[in-house]
């Protein structure tokens, strides 16, 4: 078999010509200064350097872009805001890194129908509130819905705290301008709430990572705004027992708007690194920070009590309930600034384990026990309601050696563990780069070829985001 | 191109030998009688003849089963419970038809994770009520939920009156054990509520009417059941008022669990069809049922005071409010029969377009134009809060030679304006054999082509149900 960086062809200078003609030569980059901008995500310290970077204005843009790489087996890494945890957006091979940062438009939002359509390098963020700027809601708001691309949460699958009520970025994608490897322009399904029409390549897409087409359109569902929110942040002396709870809440009818754990030593860092106050209290090792939002105080207060009833039978000491504007966001900006307080605490890897919901003690326990043998500690936290945790894995005292070599058998450890206990390699973050050698830990290799070959029927010439996923 | 039926070889005694050894002698099936109850399905009066009847116990049985028509180029056609509206289940070159009666088992319900697993041969209500006897909810009941099977549902990813707040079965499938032409036999996925791991195995085989593997076992999420619900029904003098009013009970920022539209003579031959006890008044030719679920009853009661103000607006003149359980049932049993009633009446041909919701008015009166020039008569029920609408042709003063070749072009007007009003062929009840002609209209050849290759990928042979889709 040829390995697979044979198949591609460097970009000479008759090629850089056309695709200057292609896309515009003012969106074509080759100074070493933005290949570097370029090189790297927020995946651990890792560079690979494009060829060449584009920033395409349009969807025929992009068409003829692909059109010109696949005819020259030239390989092509799309990426979003760069914002990535599994090394999706790494050009791996060279090439083109075909940045959509100009595919900034909010086309339509549609009030009669709850629906928008936006181009794929808008910001989350911004596109939630332009959203709710008409009373309206989109629920899927990963941790770094700041910075990340909407386009970026299609090719992950995204997902983020309000899964546990609303469901990932799958229940609100309902149609997908997509271009193929070929430079031919699709619409994957319909502009319909329903959908029974053949293979479902809306499906097929999200999650697909930029291997299978380059997402240029994105068509929303939208639903209806709650107009109230309160938050709970439940303190527990006992990971486990936190963890415990976590199914509980739900086995007593309920279901948050959001469910996230948080190990103290996160918070920690959260409170040095943010300067947030809060009173972090001796004894407390775990939180339980939990949303519920709707359209009447008096449901959501009693929804509260509930909630409080169960985590007190686990063992919960305090609780803190957050009901004014200033309030809520405290507390939520500890749990979305975790992540970045623990990247500037320490050299870290992060992984994104998800188990059904109540194997989440035997996670954190299995996950301590793991870093016990093999010398690493970690902070985790993360969409418990969803049994998604993110293990972030601290060098801490563990040599360079061990850190470069030993490692690895730890983190596969973990994944054994995972899918021991009914889970996979990743919930939300992707397969990506780093993930991929872990696949087979979960899937045969009927299952792994099934996916290879649906990539050939795609991207014959592989030409797409290669080295990623498998 | 060799045509599709000559890819196949006629079953032989030493193939129904070997097919008996695979399965077992005591569950395949060659008297005629048996052939030809399984030669049709709830599509129209189609026939089509198995050579073969297969009532496999088990996944084993399933994979020698199909590894040995695979190896002998014979087709096989999957089927539930026999209630499909496309022609899905219909052995259109005979061969072996798999008829997945025998799996019966509700083999868990985890009442710790939310989630169950089950096998595809049981009814759907009766999964339902199981799981509703442990206090949860499987929400995914499309109106034949009495006698079809939870893997018919899978097969076409099916909906029912709830999806406007619960979402479609695509949300309540976690994981598949499946089979594939091959013999081989996979999981899809894995069993949390997040999956970003590769391409989603789970979506695609969901709606893909059992063209790329035989579902074996069925993995569901679960929520916490409502304690309480209440129906409106709202009586309306023109049909393209009530579609109207739909939208609006969105923009006033409330989602129903059930949004069902009715035409007047739905209703009456209901009535009549069922000996319901119903007053219908003169000048009413439009209903909308819409259910409230939730554990509140003054939050249910203040959103049909709500409703009841948008209702008002598009002209509603009368509404009726069910809160006892026989109430509640009596008004579901009504909208759920209709399909029934309509068949005993009269010669039809069910068509299942969806839409963007806000374009029903336009819809339904297309629909009304286009039988007017073409001379049948409609039926129209369905999900309205999906923009969903099951039309129903019927036959009327239309002349046999008329219904037998002028419909065709009628009904493609209506795909036609389906597609024109951003929606597509099937919401819930698939392409099957029916459907297929009409894809065209709604998908280029470069996306059919992908489905083709996708199916080429899983089976090679094309001898899982072929005649399907495409």
């Amino acid at each position: 078999m040829t390995p697979i960086s044979q198949l591609y062809t460097p970009i000479n200078q008759d090629l850089l010509a056309q695709l200057k003609t292609a896309v515009g030569a003012e969106n074509i980059f080759t100074d070493l200064a933005i290949l570097e901008d370029y090189s790297h995500d927020e995946t651990e310290d890792l560079r690979y350097y494009p060829e060449v970077v584009a920033k395409p204005l349009d969807t025929a843009a992009v068409s003829a872009l692909l059109k010109l790489c696949n005819a020259h087996h030239v390989p092509v890494t799309p990426r979003g805001a760069g914002t990535g945890l599994s090394g999706g957006a790494l050009p791996v091979f060279g090439g083109v890194l075909l940045s959509m940062e100009k595919f900034k438009a909010i086309l339509d939002i549609d009030t009669e129908n709850l629906q928008a359509t936006v181009e794929p390098g808008v910001i989350t963020e911004e596109f939630m509130d332009a959203v709710a700027e008409k009373g309206l809601l989109y629920p899927v708001d990963p941790s770094s819905k700041g910075s990340c691309f909407i386009g970026g949460n299609v090719a992950h699958g995204s997902g983020g705290p309000r899964v546990v009520k609303y469901g990932t970025i799958r229940e609100y994608i309902l149609n997908l301008e997509v271009v193929l490897p070929d430079g031919s322009v699709i619409w994957t399904g319909a502009n319909t709430l329903k959908y029974a029409s053949g293979y479902n390549l809306t499906q097929l897409m999200i999650g697909s990572e930029g291997t299978l087409g380059v997402v240029t359109k994105i068509v929303t569902k939208l639903i209806p705004k709650p107009q109230l929110s309160v938050v709970m942040l439940g303190s527990f002396p006992e990971n486990e027992k936190a963890c415990a709870a976590v199914s509980a809440i739900f086995r007593a009818g309920i279901i948050p708007s959001a469910l996230e754990f948080m190990e103290r030593r996160g918070v920690e860092w959260v409170i040095r690194f943010d300067n947030i106050r809060f009173d972090l209290k001796d004894g407390v090792n775990a939180f339980l920070m939990i949303e519920f939002d709707g359209n009447d105080m008096d449901v959501l207060l009693r929804d509260c009590e509930k909630v409080n009833a169960v985590l007190e039978q686990f063992g919960c000491t305090d609780v803190l309930l957050a009901d004014t504007a200033q309030q809520k966001e405290e507390l939520w900006r500890m749990r979305r600034t975790m992540a970045e307080s623990v990247k500037s605490n320490s050299v870290y890897k992060e992984e994104d384990t998800v188990v059904p919901r109540a194997a989440l003690p035997r996670l954190i326990n299995g996950i301590k026990e793991i870093g016990g043998r093999y010398g690493f500690e970690s902070v985790c936290y993360g969409h418990a309601g969803d049994g998604n945790l993110h293990i972030n894995i601290i060098k801490a005292g563990m040599s360079d050696e061990d850190w470069k070599n030993k490692l690895k058998d730890g983190i596969k450890e973990l994944f054994v563990l995972t899918a021991a206990l009914g889970g996979t390699i990743s919930g939300e973050h992707g397969i990506g780069l780093v993930q991929k050698e872990f696949m087979p830990i979960k899937y045969t290799e009927i299952h792994l070829d099934l996916m290879r070959s649906i990539k050939k029927v795609f991207d014959p010439n592989w030409i797409l985001n290669p080295g990623k996923i498998f």
